[in-house]
């Protein structure tokens, strides 16, 4: 079996080298002892939590079209459909579960990527594990491998990129799924490098499409992609040496202000994997904030029946992606700041359970939704928020979030039980409790992991599924 | 059988409706009637050349590469790989021939669409017309619906995409791609627009990798990509109804000046299709001009052996694309404004077989092409050229031409056997002078043709091939 922890890595390339150069060496140098322990310890946890997500959305509309897509023409393989059971070919694996981690838009964020490190990565990596018959560590080394890619290509292309109209979790996201799938490949330097090309001249996706199938079909599309680009690059295919950084390159043609030098920090300093935000609320990341305000109010013995109106103060650009003032659908009401607040305060609970359509049509929930008032200000973090209560009797109550960074920074032994919560919630509706367990225990030691085909196996619910 | 004669089309949208719809509802309402027979004649010319340059590519490296990555994972299926003959899922198979359709860089061009129109839209025409068991008639109109669509997207992403860095055989060949499926599927209006929308935010292609194999994937991405969001929209998925024109849509994401009302010209006026420019030089298309006086001055009587020294006057921007000064390969030659000529002056011939690293190096030659000098004129049309040669006896002959229109416009007589002789010189290598014959007469009536899969089986050698 492959290891990936040889004593000595090849030699890098000089500092002044292309940056991707640069970077298809760390990603072809990267061992499971570089790595460390803690950033492993995370990206176990992106598993973890990447394997709910998806499994929980088997049986979503969009979810249920991609998959008999793929099937009719790759009817079976060496990849398992996840929380269905089918198998097929790696790439078409990696467009399904992709685009089911995604559909429920609750997989986690990363920062420096701007956009969900997790879905595209993992499912290329899950699927390419499974058929070259490798186990956990190759597994947890890929995913960093793809994370790590992600958080500098991301950084590379700047917040021009987003602000452009791309969807980082598409392009970034591609070629961290080419990362992930060239390090179980085990491809040499050069050999990445190309697949970094051709991912690089493979990534698309649009803003537009937001609120529709097609934002989660963007991450099953980046992990498909970037796994036939690893796979062309390994059996000899040629590409651009600088297809992201010279004029005509992904960085200038996809970013107004690109940061070409952000590809070749190397890895390490520090795991980028460290600093992924999960979300522990079902709803838009740039809610979490003031649902955790407005939480922590409750805790602190807030009777909702005692509230006359709800101030928030949120930074502006929230506005123009969660503040449906008057959400329909229990979807809308996971980008709505005034829903989600109102939830928090009404029922203590924000899973995925939650966001019904008969919970935005609530009449109690409602009333209370409407005394919601937003505020914006330039003085709040990007990711924090502050929710102002007054109640019937003339106290005034305040509380403040941030979800700037990871839980396990400020509350170090929370995180693990608060994601095996998450998990048991969206897992079990569809294994059952019994199976979501078993599950569970093989992913509390996935470096001891000898086989990913055990891990793809576990999520299929005994018997199988018998819808399509 | 589905027929694409229906007597009554859909009402089409209003004048005010958004280009997208209206460029969907010209989509669904093509008719073999509507269309014509001159626009159809030439675009069954599309399908023979399209096929021969794809059945001539079958052993080039990096077709073998992409095939072997694609039936590993998709072994067997309902569509054939032209020339070679295993059969495998219909996406798969348009990547490999649409790889296979651009590895040669002999395909025919479209000025409107900036880019080669039947390499994304027929690889994808074919397996789904292979896999849904129709004849010529709906291939056809297939294909000029694919062909009018890269057209419209062409135009509307306007001369800053490709300025930009993008490949527009990549970005508006995806579109291309999902309107051909989506006219063989025979998807209704809103339908056609979302399998653009998808085509949009999945289109992508980065001018860097001009020169590598990466260019031929380019067209069999978008095959691949466009046929994929015909399928999914027909099984109907979701994406946004403003895919292309909105501020975070395809056209002002890719292109710094688009113009979205070029999606909305209604179809005919004229056909688009009946200017698709042919390559009858095995070489960059910028050359033919070129190519074509020093062939004219040949055939005049001008014997090589007596030339003192050539002259040639192009547009500026040539020179960044064909003016290799001293190619050392067939490939580099290809692209080298003074190889060309000097080859046309020195052999009056320049197929395929011409260029060769044995040429490249031929000292003759050679030296003739050391005499070539290359001028600019900014008053010289973007397709034409001038040559002047001077002889050893004090001559001095000149002649222009001129590669902007098609053939046909001007010699009609000329276009169909020349194309003929292109295909014969193209596949008679693979498939031996009898099977190419009978290829040929299946091709010179494809309105007659019941049956799509009959014409693909007939592009494979007698008993398979041996090479994987």
């Amino acid at each position: 079996m492959p290891s990936h922890s040889d004593p000595l890595p090849p030699r890098p390339p000089p500092s002044d080298a292309p940056p991707e150069l640069r970077l298809a060496a760390e990603i072809a140098g990267i061992t499971v002892d570089r790595v460390g322990p803690a950033a492993l310890a995370v990206a176990a946890q992106c598993v973890l939590d990447g394997l709910g997500v998806a499994i929980a959305a088997t049986d979503e509309p969009g979810v249920r079209i991609v998959r008999e897509v793929a099937l009719a023409e790759t009817p079976s393989g060496s990849a398992t459909l996840l929380g269905h059971g089918a198998r097929t070919g790696a790439r078409a694996a990696a467009l399904v579960n992709g685009t089911a981690a995604h559909a429920l838009d609750y997989d986690d964020v990363l920062a420096a990527m701007g956009g969900h490190p997790t879905v595209p990565v993992l499912p290329a990596a899950l699927a390419l594990a499974e058929e070259l018959g490798v186990g956990g560590r190759e597994l947890l080394v890929a995913v960093v491998a793809g994370i790590e890619t992600e958080a500098r290509v991301g950084a590379a292309l700047g917040t021009a990129h987003y602000a452009r109209g791309f969807h980082n979790t598409a392009t970034a996201g591609t070629l961290g799924a080419a990362a992930a799938a060239a390090s179980l490949l085990r491809l040499p330097t050069e050999r990445v490098r190309t697949a970094l090309s051709i991912a690089a001249t493979s990534a698309s996706g649009l803003k537009a499409n937001f609120g529709t199938m097609t934002k989660p079909l963007h991450a099953g599309q980046a992990a498909a992609a970037g796994l036939l680009a690893a796979r062309l690059a390994g059996a000899g295919f040629t590409a651009s040496d600088t297809g992201l950084t010279e004029r005509r390159g992904m960085l200038p043609v996809l970013s107004d202000a690109p940061e070409p030098d952000a590809l070749a920090v190397p890895f390490g300093q520090p795991w980028h994997v460290a600093s992924v935000l999960f979300k522990f609320h079902a709803a838009c990341y740039l809610t979490h904030a003031t649902i955790d305000a407005a939480l922590a109010l409750r805790v602190g013995g807030l009777d909702p029946r005692a509230i006359e109106s709800v101030d928030l103060i949120v930074p502006p650009g929230h506005l123009g992606v969660c503040a449906i003032p008057q959400p329909r659908t229990g979807l809308e009401g996971k980008f709505s700041l005034r829903f989600t607040t109102a939830l928090a305060l009404y029922s203590g609970a924000t899973d995925e359970s939650r966001f019904t359509d008969a919970a935005a049509r609530d009449p109690e929930l409602v009333a209370l939704r409407d005394t919601v008032r937003v505020h914006t200000s330039g003085d709040i973090g990007h990711y924090a928020g502050r929710v102002t209560v007054r109640t019937r009797d003339g106290r005034t109550l305040q509380a403040e979030g941030d979800v700037s960074t990871p839980r396990w920074q400020h509350s170090p032994d929370e995180q693990a039980p608060a994601l095996q919560r998450k998990f048991d919630g969206l897992v079990s509706p569809v294994l059952g409790p019994d199976a979501t367990a078993r599950l569970r225990r093989l992913l509390a030691d996935l470096p001891g992991l000898g086989s990913v085909a055990e891990l793809t196996r576990a999520t299929v619910p005994d018997g199988g599924r018998t819808f399509p």
